[in-house]
């Protein structure tokens, strides 16, 4: 089978970037020193995020291409709904080892196009390397308007907890195949008056714990409203990590009614409020587990 | 002495970012789903690259980290260089073993900053994984001018080619430790007739032919006239890479005097003619080796 070595760097990029769609604030595509676009719009801001996913952390050697790719390319995106922000440009930093067969790479790209594709997202250029173990990592813009975008530190005591679908058992198959919740975003910062908001990836265990020290809160939750993925305990609903749902802190000022209009829109994703922020030093510890990375 | 694993990926980041100096720009830095900035101004656009550096490859096990960090920096700061633009905003991806000692990651994380102060760059995020070997990804932002800004692409037959600086050798050091040329580019860019511009990260032989494509045309190279680091042989300068100096295609009604003023501006820098492109089909091939990613 082919490898990379067989073809070298400068062929793969070719085949890696013939017939990549860009549109129209794409001045300068993959091919020269760095990639040219259009700024934001005018009362817009820039908004950046990069990630990664590296083999026997994220995915294993019998994951299929596609998915690696379409994972890779959602899990930045989903960063970028946690901010109800719009992504616009990805770069694509691949390291492979040399004896990686081209029908591999090709297929992890196919995954990260078809994503971009489908979410808006322009591949304007990338970086390869070799190295001991198959890692994608990607960098990428978006843009929000300069007053709705939605940062982990804006709420408080007594606003009220929400988290989007369920939580759990991400494994078996979720976290190849997530939607990035962009659209339920946008949704939220225009019908509810959220005050902070962060996209689950190392599990509520440990990420609502981070949001609310960006609070500077203390949080009790409802076990037993927590919303699992069937089959799912509820310390895997807690600590299993890679939901990328929404958490939301809501102002108590919510008018419930919302909840309606939410199950019209999406009728197939769960909002379901699971506890409040309180007082720091009030409330609860989270002892759920949750992702470590260098454990 | 204290690893990764024993801290722990939110201490290690506290950690990294401690300190940190950000300018104006930046609205929402480390620590949200996204870094927030303020865009480009009116009359700008916006510039986007990544850069990697892998150990066994860019560096080895025995590099100082601060050199390493340093490099790591300076190779994405080059690539904003050669485009004649400003470097801006950067995303900092950290790979690394779980035994990795945290001294050496801190001291990485000292070189990237020394660098990214020194060229007005704000570190805005980043992310951390395991894997089984040390990189760090750069991913940056730059603005330019709209006609300002110098592609690979936008030069023709009868074009001088220029290089900066001395070619051959990095190795021994260089490429650790050079200093991208962005004002050295700005200047090309406000005084001569510069029509395509790229920095040579893998060398004249490899980076030359690269270019020429983009413009469709073929190279003559006087290969007494390429400027080698002491030391070095023309089959050093032409493929050993990593130079970080400017390639320039300029056109021929250049006043010659620019030459002149170039030496008044940068007097420890030479600016060097070293051949011209001409049609395509003609000219040489330059079979001096450089730098193959995955051989």
């Amino acid at each position: 089978m082919q490898t990379l070595a067989d073809i070298g760097e400068d062929a793969l990029i070719r085949r890696m970037v013939a017939g990549l769609k860009l549109d129209h604030r794409v001045i300068m595509g993959p091919g020269d020193d760095c990639a040219v676009v259009l700024p934001p719009m005018k009362g817009e801001r820039l908004l950046l995020k990069t990630d990664t996913v590296v083999e026997g952390v994220h995915f294993t050697a019998d994951t299929a291409p596609r998915l690696i790719g379409r994972k890779a390319m959602a899990r930045v995106i989903s960063d970028f709904a946690a901010m109800a922000a719009t992504p616009c440009h990805a770069l694509i930093t691949l390291i492979a080892p040399p004896e990686t067969p081209v029908k591999r790479v090709l297929g992890i790209y196919a995954g990260l196009r078809g994503m971009a594709e489908e979410y808006g997202v322009n591949i304007v250029g990338g970086e390869t390397s070799r190295g001991d173990q198959m890692i994608i990592t990607v960098s990428m813009t978006g843009t929000a308007p300069a007053k709705d975008w939605v940062s982990r530190n804006g709420a408080r005591e007594g606003d009220f907890l929400f988290v989007t679908g369920q939580l759990g058992g991400s494994i078996r198959g979720k976290h190849l195949r997530f939607r990035p919740r962009v659209k339920e975003a946008h949704w939220i910062a225009a019908n509810m008056p959220v005050k902070a908001m962060m996209d689950l990836s190392d599990g509520l265990a440990k990420d609502l714990p981070r949001m609310a020290a960006c609070c500077d809160v203390g949080f009790q939750v409802v076990n037993e409203a927590v919303p699992r993925t069937r089959g799912c305990t509820l310390a895997q609903a807690l600590g299993d990590g890679e939901d990328y749902e929404l958490l939301l802190a809501v102002s108590p000022k919510m008018n419930m009614r919302v909840r309606d209009e939410w199950r019209a829109a999406f009728p197939e994703l769960k909002l379901t409020m699971i506890g409040e922020f309180v007082a720091k030093g009030h409330g609860q510890a989270l002892n759920g587990g949750g992702w470590e990375h260098f454990r």
